[in-house]
């Protein structure tokens, strides 16, 4: 059993509608980009949960209406997985449920924490056993074991205990119970339908059933909602806040309210900052479709170079093909990227990225856009190096897996083959974020980690 | 969740050979018969244990080798399951695999615990979670509870507290442990390939290997296979055994050893045995195919009557043309058996069955030989009447399921429509039983239950 | 593409009914013995017609009951498909459709035809195109270019150019039709269900849907049903009439009536026979089940020999656990049959088999039955020996293939390894075969073929 | 049987290469959005033909390599279908194959023929029979009646009998053969790799194996290559030819040469002269995307408004959730589109769309874009009103399906609940099409129909 598996991932919960499971559905689908691996929903009807989760994406796992029939109730919360362990595996996936002494309650998580070894361990002394390695699990554990009476509370006893990012939400047979850290790394945000409640990751996901955003779910925040109505309490709370940057520059769509912020227009102001620090002499500018695609109007609005769509993207699913045996990384690119050659042939390009991790389909493509005849390819990342692992969720694992991590930005053009090269600066960035002065994680650019990671865990993900 | 999940299972376990996974693979298929609902292999390489499992029969599970070859190591455990609820759910298949505080254990389960409501509320009580309503989930929580430092003696410090019906088979990175409950209840044998020790629910799956039979693993006996070899424990004994009797009369296929037993030869002297207690004037003797075979040849050897083929049984698949709105049973029936009609036109004929649980499947055949112009029908049964739950593994659950637990013999005679009736006589049974003198189990014919079974266990079940 | 498919297959058809398609996928259900491989229905509602088939067995192919759903209509033909062929092509699926100048037609076929390359190549030399290699697609395009006005008509054209074995059940969108070639080789036989008409290669088709039984096809006859009712025609008449006994032999079920009498009363006859011609002094008789049972029956009656279980057959699909590396005969003999050592311990043992055609499979169970402890082991089959292809549908296809064709007895009794070895003689098979003097196809064994072959056909069989 | 099916497809050939098949299965890749029902492939390895198709995408239907790998020779040619039939029909789907008498010949077809009932009955009086209401089939019987011994005469001559759009490849044992349709309705280039040739509906399959693209396959031309190298004829020619100019408008990717031009840059160029006849005062610009991204592009930049993103396309799939019963149209484009909501609200918004069918789509999305806060929306599309049905292979069936059939562009204006709507005119369109002058089909805009459509097949299509 692996330690420590990484991941992002999307959640959902609604209250107060019988169409709970239905609109949980849809709002994973349009979660679907923050994790394709499995994905499941867990209802509450007041007397049971009910709970469905397979493998594959939510048109595969909710193919079957009469799977969403059986998952009855006014309440429900739901889960997409991304995970970057080999391990595709039925028992990692969540919503993830457990009966304790007073009934079921199922949890879905986004985010990774720092301290479960010693959890698990001390845990594991006193006769606790692990199905799985998820902090999911780990999680149920400590609300199970919490002498608290009340729900609630008991739920806040956990997270009092557990340390990292985390956007939680939980279902009983009667409460959805939504928390995010204090930190406040990883968003979650609320909404309305009608009488029902709404949680999800994104904004997109209230947009899908016409749901309104009414606010963020405060960092440090718990939010109980059942037949009571919606009560908050603060859990904890920390001096800095870190929202993790990354969500504007790429995980988040570009519909969405991030940290109560427009993900699209913030990716606009990164690309006019990008033409200011790294201007290019050139006849054209192009993205990396689709996540570059705002970072490129912004940067071709503010250098005044021509906007141009020069890379189609295949958006069918082609990657069946590659056999393992030539399976090398130059054709993965080639099925789902072909240059506009039209566009691309006799002229200087400038190219928008919105972020490097090791480069290598980077490197495939400006190659492509090279063969397509273009005279210089000059690239422009919307956010500084990543140096740096990540241990608050995302996929970074180790340095040595980051390009920035142990080259210069000089040995990264030459390896790239392009003209030139240029990054956002961090202040850059900063600058240019939703509410400067807010408070951000930018510890993949900065190593400046906001929670001091435990000896075990870093050396675990480093060595990796 | 339910209470009570009523099953029987089959439960292979090997250790000491690279073709660890794959010869339980084949285990597995020759234990088909004891469940079909479910499957799964856990294997043991010596440092990590790996596991597969999934709805279905073995040939669905593991219809890709490369699953089976994932399932690397030296020693395996598997496991077939029936389930008699609605709950076609994968969380329930085994093994169950949890980690503990010095490794992983995955365990393998044929019976039925008496006393796990008691034990599950008050672990609950102190925080123990539970993500299944299996007693093996039960199982591995006292294991990880026990203070002992040794496996074996944590698995010993578990079984004595748990009370019911059990053969398990256990699976660590390094160990096979195997062991049977103090009464005996279900059967257990272990054999020998080469250097590589066997268990098996029955004997014919070492068979398919070409295994050696050995012994039964004894009532109460607690056996650890590793690398300083097989060590042998008894961790509990009780004053009369009881050997589950149902396992010669219908369970286990004929052409194993159960208890140390023939079944085949069992059944003949059943048949024999019931030719003499209920003799009938009639022209031939037929079975309903095939549990019933042997003992209509032992009829038809003791009456003098000639034994012919009167009823084919269709092996296709067949359940799924039948939806559930014309579903009756009759039509089920049909699917699955033919009568001959050359062989029973005009005859008088014994039809030997070897039990009956509702009575329903019965009524249809009867009614399809008398169509097929047998003048006469004569049933003869080669057990006594079910008249009682079983609380130890097998699906008899409530007594209003039990026709003979409410109706008299005649009154059973005439449901069935038939000529004459008879049911051997449980002082028959028991005498030509193997080993006579032997305690076996008949609480569902006698009413004697070996263990007492809890207030809430018993109101469950005869309630449902 | 190959030139000859060679199968054994099974058809059906009923006209009359709305539950058309239903009682269709009954009858092919209760057929599936005689084809596993791929299977279809056809139906027709009066304006159209309506196809639905598959790769698999009927459960599989017809697992979702809105496709049984969509054929509506009041006639229905359906097929099962048995191929030897590697190409599991659902090109060659059965029933097969055409769109001809005055509607729709289509044609299920069990047999077959001898002279089919001269006509495929002359009706290619006037620009006919194919797309299959099937008997039916030939079939279907002499009817498209019979001269002749009538449907029944342009048939019996099409049917009096073809030569060879064929069972043939037509549909068009209002008209069920019916044919059997002048030998008379593959049955057909006809009932009644209400005012339902029904076609079947075997009577146990009409048993599952309580049809009742009229009488046979007669060879040469051609049979229209529609809403003037049922009439029939001669459509051609031969000398000598050739059934295959090879049906009561092997292919069908011993519930069945073929050619009118009943094949588990001639098998039982057959081992009867066998006892008298091949006498052995031995302990216990077995079968190998379940085709050889009743012939054991028949044999041990007329020995006196006690009739024992000594095999048992294990249901399940086990065929995908050998890896085609692996994939030795022994172990797929190993994980279909296993001996019931208590019962062959210390025996001299009888096995009765229906018939030797490579004699693979049988040496496998002698080494296991003596491996179980037989003392002796004497194999008595219930048929001549098989020296010679069949070119009328059953797959012997070259005598290499067969051991008989190029081994005497005594070097086949030596290649089993077993202590005696006896075949039914060929005068004493045609003796208590049903109705004597009635006249059969025994070209397998006779080398006596009731239609003269091609040299082409006969070349490229023996060939391969 | 439905007497014409439209539809839009794409096809592919190589010849020259050992990887003919797995090239076969990336250029079907890349043409993927010309057809998801059903693909498939057929080789030639000089000797054999081997074809392997079925319903779904290329990557459901070639995901098991060992199918590609069976797919063997030195050619190979390729189909993905796209029906509007309700016929998801495995019997459609192509490569169609057939043996003649010299040997096998596969078809894949692009288009729509317009004589094809005439055909289909005069054959069928002579006896042929159709098992497909495919073009494809029409075309090998006519091909299998040609008395020409050569292989491509009998092409041609098969070609001059027929009349509508067609691109054609077909695939023997040896030989691979492309033609064109005289009028040149759909497009087919020809390219190079190495000593290979391909020949592919569009270029950015050729692009994705890294091919050269050469020149188009002219108008009336057929192309033979073999062991002999590429020949060439023209078999047939017309006065004015037809290119369909909605392969520039929709139908094909950016990425492709149609015609041997650049569409990306068309679209841009419709763009431009959309702005210019068409201006709006307005904020920002916005594209459905992706098929209108282009446009929107040459519109901003003629008009000077902001180009925005405004729509955010989802491009998972969705459509498994939207039962039957509620399957408004409304959900099925929430689940495809969401607005961002910081981008449109307060804006006054000019929409691109590329061409309007019925409307119901964009009428939703308007009623989006205001909820989202858009003060004004004025919409703009890329081509004139498409009044009429387009009988060469575009799925505009009948008349009343088009809302531009029917009604005025005010009434649409209204109908869409817009402020504003202008569609580019027939003479702009046609003056910034490439290659000014060049004969383009416009017979959906302006009901100049090149071929004449027989009373049939015009009643046909327009009473559907």
């Amino acid at each position: 059993m692996e330690q420590h598996v990484k991941h992002y991932c999307g959640i959902f919960g609604t209250y107060g509608t019988p169409e709970a499971a239905h609109n949980t559905v849809l709002g994973l689908h349009a979660l679907q980009h923050r994790g394709e691996e499995s994905c499941g929903i867990t209802t509450g009807d007041g007397k049971h949960i009910h709970t469905h989760k397979g493998m594959g994406q939510v048109s595969d796992v909710f193919a079957d209406a009469s799977d969403i029939a059986r998952l009855t109730g006014h309440l429900a919360i739901g889960h997409n997985r991304y995970s970057t362990t080999g391990s595709d595996n039925i028992v990692n996936a969540q919503p993830f449920v457990a009966e304790c002494r007073d009934g079921s309650i199922a949890v879905a998580h986004n985010g990774n924490l720092t301290n479960t070894a010693d959890l698990r361990s001390s845990m594991q002394e006193t006769g606790a056993i692990f199905q799985t390695t998820t902090d999911s699990e780990l999680i149920l554990h400590l609300i199970a074991r919490s002498p608290e009476p009340e729900i609630s509370n008991r739920v806040a006893d956990a997270l009092k205990q557990i340390q990292g990012a985390y956007s939680l939400v939980f279902a009983t047979e009667n409460k959805l119970i939504a928390a995010r850290d204090p930190h406040g790394f990883r968003p979650l945000c609320l909404g309305q339908l009608g009488d029902a409640w709404v949680v999800a990751s994104e904004s997109c996901a209230l947009d899908i059933i016409s749901a309104r955003y009414i606010r963020d779910i405060e960092p440090g925040e718990l939010v109980v909602i059942d037949e009571n109505g919606l009560r908050t309490h603060t859990f904890a709370s920390v001096e800095k806040k870190a929202f993790c940057i990354f969500e504007y520059i790429y995980f988040s769509r570009p519909d969405s309210l991030i940290f109560g912020d427009n993900v699209d227009k913030t990716r606009r102001s990164l690309g006019k900052q990008l033409a200011k620090e790294h201007p290019a002499d050139a006849d054209i500018v192009i993205a990396v479709p689709d996540s570059s695609n705002t970072a490129a109007m912004g940067y071709a609005e503010a250098s005044g170079i021509k906007h141009e769509i020069g890379l189609i993207r295949n958006h069918y699913v082609g990657r069946t093909f590659i056999t393992p045996g030539q399976g090398n990384r130059g054709a993965k690119v080639r099925l789902k990227f072909n240059p506009v050659r039209g566009v691309l042939n006799g002229k200087r390009v400038v190219v928008i990225e919105d972020s490097i991790v090791r480069g290598t389909t980077l490197r495939h493509l400006v190659r492509m856009i090279r063969d397509a005849g273009a005279l210089e390819v000059h690239v422009r990342i919307s956010c500084p190096p990543i140096v740096a692992p990540c241990f608050y969720g995302i996929d970074f694992q180790t340095t040595k897996e980051l390009i920035a991590g142990e080259s210069t930005v000089e040995e990264i053009r030459e390896h790239l083959g392009v003209d030139s090269l240029g990054y956002l600066s961090l202040e850059g960035m900063i600058k240019v974020a939703p509410n400067a002065g807010r408070q951000y994680c930018t510890a993949c650019f900065s190593r400046d980690y906001p929670i001091p990671v435990g000896d075990t865990v870093s050396k675990l993900i480093l060595e990796k």
